[in-house]
Formats: C-alpha cells, sequence, structure tokens
C-alpha cells in the first residue's frame, strides 16, 4: 500500500487539532503505543493504556488533554482521540481508487442502468434489469442478480453474490464471498419428506451498512429480510430469512439469527452469539461472547449464557453434576426441611 | 420479480381446494396473515396463529375447514393449508427460467458431457470429463472440478466450488459460495510438525438435496462423505469428512458435523448445534438449537444442552459456582450423612 | 481420480519398510481395515482399532512389528504406520497437476511478476504488483488482490480471495472460498453512530500452512495478522484482525478467534472453540469441541467447558436451576453452618 509523509503541523491542521513539540517532525505511518517507533503516529483513547504513554517511541501521539502532560514526545490533543486518528490513517493511507468504467471482461444483462462514475471490474456478472448508481464499485468476479438496485458510493468487494431483487441503499460496503438474497430455509413436512417453500420475498440492506466476508443473509419467505441504516456485521455471520436488524447494531464474527427474529437498534452483539427464531430482541441489548438467546429479551443491559473454561478434569466432573443438578436443588431442600423441623 | 394474477377460482381450480366467497377475487400475491391486504393470499395451518384470522385484511384464506367459519373473508378449504400455500407460491411467483446452452465466457474442458438442455452460465469454468444431465443449470462463475457427474433437474447458483469426482444426483439445489469436496482435515503429527494425509474419497450428494448458502462438505478421506437422499441443510454448515447423513435430515444454519460422525434419517437439528466426531446419531433424533453432542444418542427424542441467557451480574456469579459443582455435591452429601447419623 | 497399481515388494521398496507375504501381491487403492477388500491396503496405528485386524478383507496391512502376529494377510511393517501410509496414498493416488501457464481468461493486472512455472486458471483475475512465485498454482475464479506476494509451491483452489498485499509464504494451501485479507472488525463510536477504523495492517500466511474452504482471516488494524509456519485450519473459521497463530498449531472447524488473540505453537483446538479477544493463549494448549474461552490461558493442558446434552425434559429442570445456582450455595453454606453450630 502507497503512504504518505506528513508533518505534524500538517496533521493539526488537517485535523484541527492543537499541537506541541516540533512542526516538521515527519509522520509518515500510524502504530500503536506499544511498537510505535520514530516516524509513526499514535494515540491514547483508553486509560487502561495510559501506562504505555511514557514509553512510546511514536514521533506524536494524539491524547486528551489531561493526558498531555505524561506524553514523552510530539503530541496532538484532541478530545476524542481514536476519531482523530480514523482522521489521521485516511491521510497516511488513502483508499484504494477505482477506475470508473464497466471491464471489458465484464458480462452485462439486458436493460441494466450502470452510471458512468461506477466501477465494474473483470469478469463480474451484472444479469438483467440492474441498476448502478454513482460511484458504486463491484469488485472482481462479483455476481449481480436481475433486478438488483444499488445506491450510490457502495463498495462490493470481489466473488459477492446479490441473488435477483435484492436492494441495497448508498455507501454500504460487502466484503468478499458474501452472499445475500439466497433462498431462507423454509420447508414444510407432507408426512413423508420435506417441501420446499418458495422463498418469494427479498433483502433490503439500508444505508451506511458494513457487511463481513462470507456472511450470508437469506431473502425472507414473504417479506423482505431488513438490515437497517448504520448496522455493522462481521464475517461468517448466518441472517435467516424474515430477521429485521435495527439501527446502528453491531455484530462479531460467527453470530446466527434464526428465522424471523426482530433484533432492536444500537444492540452489540459479540462473537459466537446464537439468537432463535421468532423472538425479539430489545433496543440497546448487549450479549457478551456465545450468549445464547432463545427467549425474547425485553429490556436493555448486558445478557450473557454459557460456561467458562476449565481444566478438563475439573470440568468433566462438575459437568457430570449439572446434569444432576435438579435432584441436588431437591435433596437442599430436603435437608432444609429437616433442620426446620 | 414478475408476480401473476389469478381468482379465487382459478385458484381453487389448481390446487383442487373447495372454496367460498368471491369467484372473481383478484389474487396477485401472498403475504402473512398480520399483514396481508387487498390482492393478497393468506393461509392458517397452524391454531397458534388463530386469533389473527378475524383481523387479516388479506382477500382470501387458505385454512382447514375447522377454522373456516372463523374466517372474515374469501376461503380456500384444505387438509394441509401450509402445502396448499406452497403450490399457490407456485402459481403466484413462477421461478427464473434458464436459457438452456453454454454462455459464451464459460471454460469448458476436454471431454466433457453437457446435456444440450443443460444451462451454463457466463464465466463458469468446467474442468475435464464432466457430465452434466437434462435441465441442470448452473450459476455464473461457479467451478466444476473434473470428473464430476451432476444429474437432471439440479440447480447449482453462482459461485460454488465443487472439487474434482462430485457426484450429485438429480433434484439438488446448491447455494452459492458451497464448496463440495475440499480436503478433509486430515493430518498425522510426526513428532515435529503435521503431515497431510491425502484425502482420496469422493462426495455424494443424492436427489433433492439443498445445500445452503457458503456451506462446506468435505470429501472422504478414504471412502465417501455421503448426504443422502432429501437432506436439507442450511447455510454455514461445516461437514466433515466421512460423515453420513441419512435420508430427510434437516440442519439449520451454523452447524458443524465433526469426521466420521453418522447422522440418522429424519433428524432435525437447530441452529448453532455442534456433532463430535467418530459418533451415531439415531433416527429422529431433533437437537434444539446450540446442542453440543459429545457421545453418540442411541434413541430417537429431543435433546438440549447449553445455558439459557441471565443478566450478566447474576450469570457471572452463577458461573462461578458451575466451577464448584461437584464439590458442592459432595458437601451436600455429607450434610445428608451427617443428618442421617 | 486415476490411481495406480503397485505390488507388495514395490510398495514396500518404495517406502522402505519390511514386508511379509506375497510380494507379487497386487494392490490398487487403500481402504479401511473395515471395509478393505482384495486389491486394498490398510494400516492399524492405534490399538484402539486392533479388535479389527484379524477379520480384515485387506490384501495387505501396514502395522507395528508387535502387531504382525495378528495380521492374517500380507504385511508391511513400519513404526509409524500412519505415516508409511500417507506415503502409499501419493503411489497410488498421484496428485493432479498443473498445467504451467496463464489462461487465455485470466485478467493479469499491470508489473505483475508471475514465474513461469506458476499454474494461473481460468477467469482468475490478478491485480497490479503482484508477485507469484515457482510451480505456485492459482485455481479458477481467483482473485489476487494488487501487491500480494506469494511463494512457490502454494497450491490456491479455485474461488479464493486475497486482498491487498497479503504474504504467503512456501507450500502454502488455501482452500475454496477463503478470503484473506479482508478489513478487520475495527470501529469506534461517535455518539450517534460507528466510525469505521481503515485497517491498514496486512496478513502473514507462513510456510506449510493449510486454511480449509470458507475461511475468513481478516488484515490487521494497524500491523499484520500473522498465521505461523505449519498451522493448519480448517473450514468455516473467522480469525480476526491482529491476531497471531503460533507455529503447528491445528484449529478444527468453525473456530472464531477475536480480535487481537496471541495463540501459541503445537496448540489443537476442536471445532467450534470461541476465542475472546486480546487474551493469549499458551503454547501447548488443547480446548475440547466448543470450548469458550473468556480469559487467557498460561498453563498448557486440556481445557474445556459447556454442558453435554441430556433428553430435552431433564435439561430444562438442569438449565432452570443453573440460574439459581449461586443462591443454592448459599443455602448450601447456611446448612453447613447451622450444622457446625
Amino acid at each position: 500500500m502507497p503512504t504518505y509523509t506528513f508533518t505534524l503541523e500538517q496533521i493539526a491542521g488537517e485535523i484541527k487539532a492543537q499541537w506541541d513539540g516540533d512542526p516538521n517532525c515527519q509522520i509518515s505511518r500510524a502504530q500503536p503505543l506499544t511498537s510505535a517507533g520514530p516516524g509513526s503516529i499514535s494515540f491514547l483513547a483508553n486509560a487502561q493504556y495510559s501506562s504505555y504513554l511514557p514509553l512510546t517511541q511514536a514521533s506524536a501521539v494524539i491524547l486528551k488533554s489531561e493526558d498531555a502532560n505524561q506524553c514523552p514526545t510530539n503530541k496532538l490533543i484532541s478530545p476524542h482521540p481514536e476519531l482523530a486518528f480514523v482522521q489521521v490513517l485516511h491521510l497516511l493511507y488513502p483508499k484504494q481508487t477505482a477506475s470508473p468504467g464497466i471491464h471489458p471482461s465484464a458480462v452485462i444483462g439486458n436493460n441494466c442502468e450502470i452510471d458512468p462514475s461506477a466501477t465494474i471490474e473483470a469478469n463480474c456478472v451484472i444479469e438483467d434489469d440492474v441498476v448502478i448508481g454513482p460511484n458504486t464499485w463491484i469488485g472482481a468476479n462479483s455476481v449481480i442478480g436481475a433486478s438488483c438496485h444499488l445506491g450510490s458510493h457502495c463498495r462490493i468487494y470481489s466473488r459477492v453474490t446479490l441473488y435477483h431483487g435484492v436492494i441495497i441503499k448508498n455507501r454500504v460496503i460487502i466484503h468478499s464471498g458474501a452472499v445475500i438474497g439466497a433462498d431462507g430455509f423454509g420447508l414444510t413436512h407432507n408426512g413423508s419428506q420435506w417441501i420446499k417453500i418458495p422463498q418469494v420475498g427479498g433483502v433490503e440492506i439500508h444505508d451506511d451498512v458494513e457487511i463481513g466476508a462470507n456472511t450470508t443473509i437469506d431473502r425472507g419467505a414473504l417479506e423482505n429480510t431488513v438490515i437497517s441504516r448504520g448496522v455493522k456485521l462481521d464475517n461468517l455471520i448466518q441472517i435467516a430469512h424474515n430477521v429485521k436488524i435495527g439501527e446502528h447494531t453491531a455484530i462479531a464474527g460467527c453470530v446466527g439469527i434464526a428465522g424471523s427474529a426482530e433484533i432492536g437498534k444500537n444492540c452489540m452483539f459479540g462473537g459466537g452469539v446464537s439468537i432463535n427464531g421468532h423472538i425479539k430482541i430489545a433496543d440497546g441489548v448487549v450479549l457478551t461472547g456465545t450468549t445464547a438467546v432463545g427467549q425474547s429479551i425485553a429490556e436493555p443491559g448486558i445478557y450473557s449464557s454459557g460456561i467458562g473454561h476449565q481444566k478438563n478434569s475439573a470440568w468433566r466432573r462438575n459437568m457430570i453434576r449439572f446434569q444432576q443438578l435438579d435432584e441436588m436443588a431437591k435433596r437442599l431442600r430436603r435437608l432444609e426441611e429437616q433442620y426446620e423441623r
């Protein structure tokens, strides 16, 4: 990746921060406090890491004014050091830029409307009746199904599949290998075998959503699966048919959400969480990693399930006792009653 | 998606159902009871939803005769309302149709037998010695390895990989991103590092199997991994080498089945289930979501494991006690003995 | 797959093993002890399977000298029967061979250095400034991002994505659908919505690593995600940004490792394991399947978590008791105190 060099003063100007130190100090990369060396900029946002500050070898650090006197090097003062650091990352590591136009190896269907500022990379297959908005960029070997509508400034990385009729709004990022709009797992049993229920709903991905690598989002059975504005999904997540996820909810990798679950706004799910089908999770619910949720959660708050790791020998004994737990509880009650008498 | 309009009487004729109401009522889409409006057809199969029936705005409802008197609108009477509804979905939302033939951008190996009624979409790569049966449809950017045999009426969606020598029988559906026939995780340690064991078995996918998006099914080590007739697999499932899954078993998303496990017929596994390697699961076993199965299950029935979610503060306390459970059990026994004496 | 036929004596010569029996016995395939028939070779490495030996129909068995007198057929004596068997598999089932060169349908960027002995299959997209070493083989429809460097003798199967700047050393195997170098899940909240943190680190995959189908390995936030020499990763694994995995660690399918976790050398993780972010796992740690690890593990050993399956009816009762476990522990303590008094 190409990188760029800025002086402390230039960076301060770009991010509109107060600074202190050598205005001509050269900054050409960003590193964590602990591993930064000369030429690097770092940041301190979280008091948890403040012990690393006095020893840092970074050429400059972005930090809050209250931490400034601990800083052994050039400093940039910001009330939100991490947000300021994001701005610096954009300066030092500019994004790859697209070459608008349609690669000659791409296969484009009939009746598509592809904005001239859009980029369609090599070996893409765009089926009939697709609309692609301004500055949207489709990576190599992706397949965009018939009648999909994509808004502006989307970044669809290579090897993404959108099935037919998927609606993608603006500034959506979809990483490689994601599959949006495959059939939901809709089956009914006729007494001897499973009969497939046609999945005739769609998928809506609203503004500013990001979808991780190899994540799958199924189309609705009758209505749409909906991923609301600002939702962030990590890798290898399964979103089943008819699920609705509220605005600005962030979900880490390997989470599975079963059919027709409704997830509130501003939730945070750790990795490996499982959500049962046909339940509702309130706004503002935080689930720690690997929590399995069988029933609806009506109140915001932090919820957990699961068992911490132990040495296998101890765990085996406790695990067997778990299977006797109801009986243990009854024996305990009996003893209490005997004692009371 | 294009849709079609039918009258109540036409639908009744097509699905061979009794009807009651306005024969000329126009139906052009299908919706759930609760959100259906004029022009929509819905169904009631499960008594759990019968309270929604009197208030539905649907133009027609498919239901059992015993529910007919509660229906506020046109009705179609069926002993199996959901199966009848599936028939109506096929009428209202006809499947996409293929354009038989081989897209000029597809790359076809030597010595392939591709039925003239088959469809090979853009940018597919079909390696040598592949056989593809009548009416089978391979989606864009898929890769079919050497010596694969596919039967008739299969629907392989875009961006699927079949490694060499995979056998796919008839009417099999494979969704985008699925990988069938990659090497099993076969390793042996030579004292200093892992040595790869060549995986020389294959994969057989029998009639009427459906495989979800980004699901992986590894080839056998020496013999074949076998997915039997009528099995339905959801998204992001991992099937390891040498696994055998019995007929008509249905498995929800994010399930992992370790090597050489044998799963019976007519099983149902909820999302996130884990199955240990080298074990046997009997026919007719139902596993609720996130159940982890370490040992064989010899009897049909419903099995579960895991811990329900709680507020994090309560969960932490209980979780610590779990790690003392064996000791608690011994203390309880001691108290009981003391009391008996 | 083509196979080859060898005599017992030829095989003994190739693997440098002592033999006993008919030197001209013809061997053309490898099978497990229990299902092997005439023409098959099998092996016995593990005493657990020795009861199958006297009944085997195999034409030859590789085994340790101490098991030889139980063998009813031709035998090859090896102190490491499984390693010897791997050698025989390579004889009987030779690997597919590549056709070096660049398929005319591949799209190659500017300024690439592709060794003439390398193979680039159909419809690959190789972006600018990519280096591909001798005998490396890139499968059909793969996408290799700008400035990636691949060493020699790598086997990248079809439909793999490498994002820009990924470093792949020598003899690395990557299975279909894997995505290496997508953005880590790096977000910071500005009070109203999530702001994406540019992920400007890279990914290093060292010598002799194998990566399973549909596995995802994210690029680092600032520094590199590192998969060390000899690591083996199964299918559908999620490796988050900044993770470091030590040499010769083997990880089974469906494992998730959260950001900045550091995994030691020579670890073994069973399927479905979850590792929290920002923790350290010592060298030589074994985690049984579905173990969830929330905190660092400082000592080698076998660790576990989770709950074994039970009949759903019994499990429900025990699960409810789990939620009362802290209270039960307190009641038990109270009874003990009362008794002591």
